[in-house]
């Protein structure tokens, strides 16, 4: 386009700040919409859980409902993801990273960590969907591997290899939009 | 004791506000104190989910702590505790009633009769935790149960003898203090 070199650079920025803008919600919305696909194919059911808040004042306004007036965002003890699937307990958390070659693992909080392991333990289908923004790939990463890999290296971030090795990448489709069933039925053989 | 009959009145009324504050809370302290029971003995892995809330309005204050300045309580989605026990998904409310012969059904929201449904239909292992605080009885009602009632009677409330029919109390133990897996295993035979 032929526009004097300081409006396209301006008509850039704005373009990138949208995209930005949108790819920040853009996990979270791309599996809230595929989770109803599964839901209404009658494929499995998985939700989002509510976010942890910590109240520390409320009171009751002149229509006797119960406004919070202070509060903070806790920090989460479990994943943001769960339900079931084919009879089975499924469990995952999902995160972003700008970052092209690595995930750090500060992206999930020690009292996430524990719930992993307890989810490993007691057998259910348990991962983390990671999605590499700048690149725009998304990975499964099975709960076994991420614990295996803290076990082996005490790192502060997991690198791509090691994602694309142990992990899988989920293609983007139409519908659902985010298949991470199929590679769950793949990798659990289920 | 002997107390001047108004001393002791005001002590039996003193008693009494402690007790009903306690009994508030009793429940979820016993399914607390029971969860962590099984966690530790690695008998089973069910938490409480965070409680939903809208936020309105949240800023940041000057330690750069994001501060919710106006929320309100949502209706819950889905229910207060679930998990994974023996392999299975595990999902269940609870409630108290001071009733003493039926359980109001405005206890459970729309919402959550939905996500019973889905529950049930993927073959969850789904239930309420009825108290009757004013008998002090606690019974297992599983969620077939519970929506059949509904489905047949399209009543506002259960009556007791119905739970005490389809459901099985649940007896206090010392530890867990409310051992309702025990029930579990006897109703869906595991």
């Amino acid at each position: 386009m032929n526009y004097p070199n300081g409006i396209k650079k301006q008509f850039n920025n704005i373009n990138k700040e949208i995209n930005y803008k949108n790819r920040g919600m853009d996990l979270e919305n791309d599996l809230n919409i595929s989770n109803q696909y599964y839901i209404e194919k009658g494929i499995a059911y998985i939700y989002k859980k509510p976010t942890p808040i910590k109240v520390v004042k409320a009171e009751f306004n002149q229509n006797g409902y119960r406004v919070i007036k202070e509060a903070y965002y806790s920090e989460p003890s479990t994943t943001d993801y769960n339900g079931i699937y084919k009879g089975n307990y499924i469990d995952y958390e999902a995160k972003e990273t700008k970052n092209k070659t690595k995930f750090p693992i500060s992206n999930i909080h020690a009292h996430q960590i524990e719930h992993i392991k307890h989810i490993v333990k007691e057998n259910g289908i348990c991962f983390l969907i990671i999605r590499f923004t700048t690149i725009n790939k998304t990975y499964l990463l099975r709960g076994i591997d991420f614990l295996n890999y803290l076990n082996k290296f005490k790192a502060s971030s997991i690198p791509i290899s090691f994602i694309e090795t142990h992990g899988e990448l989920i293609k983007d489709k139409y519908l659902p939009r985010i298949d991470y069933l199929e590679i769950v039925d793949k990798l659990w053989r289920l």
